[in-house]
This record gives structure tokens, C-alpha cells and sequence, in this order.
């Protein structure tokens, strides 16, 4: 499948939804993508069951905190390098790249790869939304290695990782991003096509596309945006969304600290909905509560979203005053396994509230 | 040359005398090796002058704060696979490893890796002395690169980095070396045997156990190990020192921060010495001044010797009330010249003075 300037729209504000806030800003990662279609590049999307089992597929993206993407702008060609020189190590060309994460930047990047590279791009990837560490991969959950990995910089840095376990990757790498800058381009979680098959969240670059189609086409035929997207979600892997909130963002606190956008915001209630949410957020929207009561809770999706435009807002965009409708959205049962929920379950954020999904929360 | 139990003692004491401070406690490097010696394995020197100019050359060494080193000690094996892991990104062996610095554990770490390896270890190191940052090699100053750097742990974490320039490569793995607990293990500027002969502070292994047996048979013969070791030193390429300052220690201020063992020491004068000499510590002696007047400046040596046993003390060993002298010495002139100052002269450590040489200096 060839991505068209219009998937790239979609695929945007798709990407920006399933990425629960986190991710980095949508529009710039389109532009990336944007550009290679203007110079007449194919960004071709490659369905993972049509991999070939012994296929080598590297992953590629950037990593950093969303505070610092928006001002250290990339042009998405620097991951090529990363790409590069895994393949250098491994002794082997890859096939295909693929997304790590489905959200803002991080679903682009790979496009920008791809199309530069003129490698297909795997509708999959290892989240099947945003997450804030590298450890966080279904990947990692079901026994590939994240590490060898290869961190580079825009300045002719690069380092070659290989961690003891995936977490120890993720604690070494944050820092070698932090000392380049806030952000850095990394090529990680090489692995089969098999592996690919089994272990990926599949089809999420496409289910990014159909969402933010539906957004559009709805506000188009004047119908509501967010019904639209809740009768969609059953057609998907993600079979089901409910609005949790709706109301007037009063307060945001925000730090980028460890590496981190750490922060929370706090929504009073409007149109029928009493009281006032408090999303708590590392990177992504990771619980909401109203008065202290759980709404929904992570790896489920919480997705603050424009009330009037049904654009989703990523976590760095978040100002006072904003208008916003709170959706949270039912992950892929990959996702919510027990040795998934053991490494990017509520405990891994220092939530001491169980794992409820949204569709058994009252 | 083959080293015995002897040289190895004076080697330790030569050491911390050479590094100035730093280069962690010399009790320990030296059991590393003692256990070398006491399993029937070799620990062989070589003159810089012997190796061949296409002989491939790998330093290895530890990184991380001397505060953190006594805490954490290694057996001196763990460079062994940052040795390894660079043979393989270069796809060739090692025909010998070398110190990167003449200080204290890093003098032994490469005499560990050779006995167990069955590698001679060049006569020479990088430093001339110890210093607390990797760009700050004469190898680097005369144009031989760090990167690639293989930095490990004892968890089997490993990086290989390679920096945009030798100060990338310190300020990424410093930060590597601090996730990995404070101190790690380093395979770094590798080179050619033409290499070591053009940039390397030559016959440093050597000198330091010619300073250790100096003081060591002085003692026994009852001589101050102080006017032995002055009287040694011009036939050396240190060809100059004097007593700079004898005194009580009154005060040590130190922290840990940003991996480095920051602080100050305060003596006040005794035996004719008059007022408080300040030191200013970067894991290394760096500057003394008397009264706010500079008696010595970087990257001349500045050691505290305990004025009753001439032990030289290293910075994390110093207390409040050891009664001490401080002996400043002439580094050789490959360590003097503008592009040497550059990289390891006292601006680069923060500090306003200008280099004065200490024969010269008033």
C-alpha cells in the first residue's frame, strides 16, 4: 500500500490519538513525510503477515522527551544513520523498518526511513500506542531483545548499546539522549519477520489512518466527530471507547525532568459531567481520576481531545482554558496479558491502582 | 620486562604519587595484579620504542569517581570485554594494551588485562599523570582519536560509542558510566605502535616504580624519602620538584557530582610554613594556592604525601588533621605546549590563572 498526502493527514491525527498524548506533535511529523512525497519518494506500507519469516526488520524512531521535539525540530532523516549502523553491526541489510511506537513523530519516522531508503515500512508496531520507555515494547514482552540499539545524534555522535536486560537499555540510552540534546535517533529491537508476526501490535499505521479519516469525514458530513470514532472502534483491535470526561482545562503542570515530560492536568467538569478530572502524565495520559475515583488507567488509551474540533491534544499542547472531551479506549489483548501488564502495567508508573479495563469500569 | 611482587609495590605507591590525587586508591590495583602473579601469570612490560609501527594498540582503563571506586571494587578482569568488544568492531586483535593515565588503579587495570591475556603492556599512558576527563590525553592532543569507546559493567551492559570528538565521547560515557553505578570499564583510543611513539607520555609504568623504590630505600636507609625523591627527578622527563607546602589538614570538603569527586582541602602551614594552603580537587589535585597566591597550577603534579611515611594520598583518602607535604613537580614538555594547555590546561577546569610553570614560579 502507498501512502497519499491525504493518508498522511489522517495518519496524523490518528497517530495523535492512539498516542494518549505522548508521541511529540503530530503536524511535525507529517511535514517530514510530506516532504519525501513531494520529491516524488513511495512511502510503502508492507502488511506484517506479508513478511517473510526470515526477514530482518529495524525498528527505527526517536527518543526524548515530547518538551524538547517541539523545539529541537527533526528532519526525520537521522535515523537513517541509526538504521545504518545496526546494519553495520549485524552484518546484515534490513528488509523493512517499522514503527516502535503508534503516536505523533514516532509513527512518522520510520515513513521518512522507509521512503529515503527505499525499504517498506511494517503496518505494526511494538506499543500499539505511546509509551515513555523503551522497555515498554510487546516486543520485549513476548522475548525479543531490544538491545543491540544505536543511539545517534544530527552532530556525528552515535553509540552502539547492548543491555544486560531491555530495562537496563532504556536506563543507559535516556542518558545518552539527555547528554545529546533531550533527543536522539535510535534503531533497536531488530528482529525476524516471525517475530514480527508474533509479537507486534498489528495493522496500527493503517488503524491510524482509518481513525483520523473517520475524524475527518464526520466533521465533513457535520455529524459528531466523536460518535463517529466510537462506532469505529469495534470494527478494530481496539474494540471499544467510551467518553469519560468532558470539560475546561484549569491547571497544567508540567516538567522535563529526567529526561521526561512529567506532569498533570486538571479538567472541571462541563456539560453534565460533575467534578474535576486529574490525568497524571509521563510523556503519555497514564490514569485519570475524577475526585480521587479511577476513570481509566494505562495501558488503556486516555485521549484529551478538542471538543469543538475533535483534534487530539498531545500532552506538550495542553494550555489553561482549553474546551476538551476525555476518550479512553480499550488496548488489544497483546497488551493486556499478564507479562505485558508486568512491564508497562500501572506499577511500572508507581500507580498503586490495579489494571481495570475501561469497558468492566463503572 | 617482567614485573615482581616488588615492582608492583613500588609501582603502587610511584602511581598515586603520579596521579596527582586521583586515579583511585593504589592498595587495590596493586592486589589485582598481586593475584595475577600468585596464579603463575606473566606481567610484561614493553618499551614504547619496540612495539611496530603497524602494531594495534587497545588502552584500557576504569572511568567513574575515586569515591565511588573504593566502594565499588574491581577485580580488574571487567576490562577484558571492552577489550574484547573493540578487537571485534575493529575486526582485529590487540597486539598490546597501554594505561590511559598514570594514576593509581588505572596504572594496574591494563597490567591485569595484559597478564590475562597474554598481552604485553606498553610502557607508557596517555596522561603523563592523572586527569579526570578521557578528551584529556596527549593521545587526543596529537590527533589520535578516542572513539571508538567500548565502555562495560560487571552486569554485562555494554556501549560502544563513537563521538563527534573526544569531549563528546567523555561527555556521553561519563553519563554511561553513571547509570552503569558510578564507574565502568573503558577500551578507548585505540592505535597504531607509530601512534603510541608519536603522542604517548613515554616510560611512565617505569618511572612510577623507580618513585616508588626511590622512597621506599631512602626509608630504609633512614634518608627523607622527600630529598631522595628531588634528587631523583631531574634524571627523569619530570626533571623538576620542590616542597610546596608542609601542614595539618583542617578541612576536606567533598561531593560526588556529575560522576566526579568534587572538593577542597584546607592545611595550615607548619615547619616554617606560614599561612593555609587551599587545594582545589576535580578527582585531581588541581591548583594550590597559599593565602589566594597560586604555589602550583594544572597539569603540573601537585601531591599530599604524608610528611611522616611520604605515602602519597590519593583525594578520597584525605581527613582532617593528617599532617602532610606537598610536593609540586614539572611535567614533561610533550604535556607544556599550546595544544597540550588546550585541552588539559587550566581553563579547561574552570580556572582563571594561567599556566605557570612551577620551576618558574615564585
Amino acid at each position: 500500500m502507498k501512502l497519499t498526502s491525504e493518508d498522511l493527514a489522517d495518519l496524523a491525527v490518528g497517530a495523535a490519538f492512539l498516542g494518549t498524548g505522548g508521541g511529540g506533535n503530530p503536524y511535525v511529523g507529517r511535514l517530514m513525510v510530506e516532504r519525501c512525497l513531494d520529491e516524488g519518494l513511495t512511502v510503502e506500507l508492507i502488511d506484517p503477515s506479508a513478511l517473510a519469516d526470515d526477514a530482518l526488520v529495524i525498528p527505527t524512531a526517536m527518543m526524548g522527551a515530547p518538551t524538547v521535539l517541539v523545539e529541537k525540530l527533526p528532519s526525520g532523516e537521522e535515523a537513517i544513520d541509526s538504521l545504518r549502523l545496526l546494519e553495520r553491526y549485524l552484518g546484515r541489510r534490513a528488509d523493512a523498518t517499522m514503527p516502535i511506537e503508534i503516536g505523533g513523530i514516532n509513527s512518522t519516522i520510520p515513513l521518512v526511513v522507509g521512503a529515503r531508503l527505499g525499504l517498506p515500512i511494517v503496518d505494526a508496531d511494538g506499543m500499539g500506542r505511546a509509551f515513555p520507555e523503551l522497555q515498554m515494547e510487546t516486543f520485549g514482552v513476548y522475548g525479543v531483545s531490544g538491545s543491540p540499539m544505536v543511539v545517534t545524534d544530527e552532530y556525528g555522535d552515535s553509540t552502539l548499546l547492548n543491555g544486560a536486560d531491555n530495562k537496563q537499555m532504556e536506563w543507559l540510552s535516556r542518558m545518552v539522549a539527555i547528554r545529546m540534546g533531550g533527543c536522539a535517533y535510535i534503531a533497536e529491537y531488530s528482529m525476524s519477520g516471525a517475530d514480527v508476526k508474533r509479537t507486534a501490535v498489528p495493522n496500527t499505521l493503517t488503524l491510524a489512518m482509518r481513525i483520523g479519516r473517520c475524524l475527518r469525514t464526520a466533521k465533513a458530513r457535520h455529524e459528531s466527530p466523536f460518535e463517529a470514532l466510537l462506532r469505529l472502534l469495534p470494527q478494530t483491535l481496539y474494540n471499544y471507547g467510551r467518553i469519560i470526561f468532558t470539560g475546561k482545562i484549569v491547571d497544567v503542570a508540567r516538567e522535563t525532568r529526567n529526561g521526561f515530560s512529567l506532569g498533570r492536568a486538571r479538567i472541571d467538569g462541563l456539560a453534565g459531567f460533575a467534578g474535576t478530572m486529574e490525568i497524571e502524565i509521563q510523556n503519555e495520559n497514564l490514569i485519570a481520576r475524577v475526585d480521587g475515583k479511577v476513570k481509566a488507567i494505562v495501558p488503556d488509551l486516555i485521549c484529551i481531545m478538542d471538543s469543538e474540533s475533535a483534534e487530539p491534544i498531545t500532552t506538550e499542547s495542553l494550555r489553561y482554558g482549553q474546551r476538551v472531551t476525555v476518550v479512553a479506549v480499550a488496548v488489544p489483548q497483546i497488551m493486556r496479558t499478564p507479562e505485558a501488564l508486568d512491564v508497562f502495567g500501572p506499577r511500572c508508573f508507581g500507580l498503586s491502582e490495579p489494571f481495570t479495563p475501561i469497558e468492566t469500569m463503572v
